[in-house]
């Protein structure tokens, strides 16, 4: 497992005066995901949990739903940014994203949003958990309290996945936040845990449509985020039947989608 | 132009009173690239400044590098979210990047950092400007007053092009970072200003390896981050002469690379 700091000189400047110190940073680094001979992906990530990430990323991408998809995952030997996937026999692996582009002019946002809903697993939208607000708005003291690696660099973004009460579960760290969200989702497929029914998953961020994608791909019903959604992750949440909570702060929060499930 | 926000109905949740009212939310839309019959790439926008994203996209990427590279740009007819692009001739389009990945096994960030240095068109660390932290410190005050969008819907990323003595020169606003700062590069390089030697750009996030890259390939010696800057930030920064600096707020920030430009 690479490190997920490191130290850098830096020059602080406050009130005009300048002093040479040593600063924690958050690592970024490429890892290049690849199925037999064929690179699929290269991704700017935090080192650790790798297996993990490329998991929850075939899982996004809907190559996999099973542990059993996935036979094997290796290093590569000499260099520690490669991951080597072998996928079960009969599991396709994702196109390459430059492939999937249509070749029709024109896409819309409800091409994208019907796009994931055919790729769907599970049907998230018939979940029957209720989650309470009180649960909820503790969620980003939790999830802040499980990060390690912030405080220190102030530059990574998490995902923790909670059960209904608010237990937390898996809890991510990562320079990209997508990142953060597929590694919570791999450590469950590798564990055969998907689809992720009753759960919750709280981000420290923004809800973007890639983030309610992931959620959904993984059978997570509820997505509860820090900050705001855009219009495409509001209309992604509605049409799959995903909870869709924003600015849970300060002990409230805003319902964008799935209200049912929300007790008060 | 396509909107920059919308509104959609919200359950907002306060002290254990729920009120359904309006919501004000960023836009979100796909953005398909061709170049002729090829689709590139699509990526998540917000809608506005098409042209600019587009164009700031091929100069991060290597692709162009002056107004006249780009002989065409044109919204299909039937749907607004596709531009095709003709580019002049001998100027090669971007290679997709699921090709981008080496056969070799193997990357690591200093493969990365090499690779964007032998892109660079222009020789960014040789750039003279001088820049005054008082300048400086300003600047995200200066970012925060042109943002329209992100006061009613706190979802929008900003980044802002000034002069070395604190000029808004072009400000931009975007569900996504990056796209913030294509749409600030496409800007200037459809008026010709590539490289913008002499020039601040700064953001309203995190400093990534992606951000640095997107300021090298511009020719921008200065960049300029709110938040905290990764390790392959720092690195490509250092490599390529571009200025760094993150944690620009309270009147004080830090410098990770090219110290020598900043004046106290």
């Amino acid at each position: 497992m690479g490190r997920v700091t490191t130290r850098r000189p830096v020059l602080r400047v406050r009130d005009g005066r300048a002093v040479q110190r040593p600063d924690t940073l958050a690592v970024e680094e490429p890892l290049q995901i690849r199925v037999g001979e064929a690179g699929l992906t290269t991704t700017m990530r935090t080192p650790g949990d790798d297996f993990d990430l490329v998991a929850g990323w075939l899982v996004s991408e809907g190559a996999v739903a099973a542990a059993a998809d996935i036979v094997a995952m290796r290093m590569c030997a000499d260099e520690l940014n490669t991951v080597e996937v072998t996928l079960a026999s009969g599991v396709e692996p994702p196109r390459p994203r430059a492939f999937a582009t249509t070749s029709a002019c024109g896409v819309c946002g409800s091409d994208s949003v019907a796009e994931v809903r055919s790729a769907l697993r599970w049907r998230v939208g018939d979940d029957p958990v209720a989650v309470a607000t009180a649960v909820v708005a503790d969620l980003p003291d939790r999830l802040r309290a499980e990060q390690r690696a912030f405080d220190s660099t102030g530059g990574l973004h998490a995902a923790g996945l909670f059960t209904a009460s608010g237990e937390p579960v898996c809890v991510r760290e990562d320079v990209g936040r997508h990142n953060a969200v597929d590694k919570v989702v791999g450590a469950a497929l590798r564990k055969d845990n998907l689809p992720l029914t009753g759960h919750i998953l709280q981000v420290s961020g923004r809800a973007s449509f890639e983030l309610v994608q992931k959620a959904a791909m993984a059978g997570i019903p509820v997505l509860s985020a820090i900050s705001a959604p855009s219009s495409l992750a509001v209309d992604l949440a509605d049409e799959c039947g995903v909870t869709l909570l924003g600015f849970v702060r300060g002990g409230g929060m805003n319902v964008y989608a799935g209200a049912a499930r929300v007790e008060r």
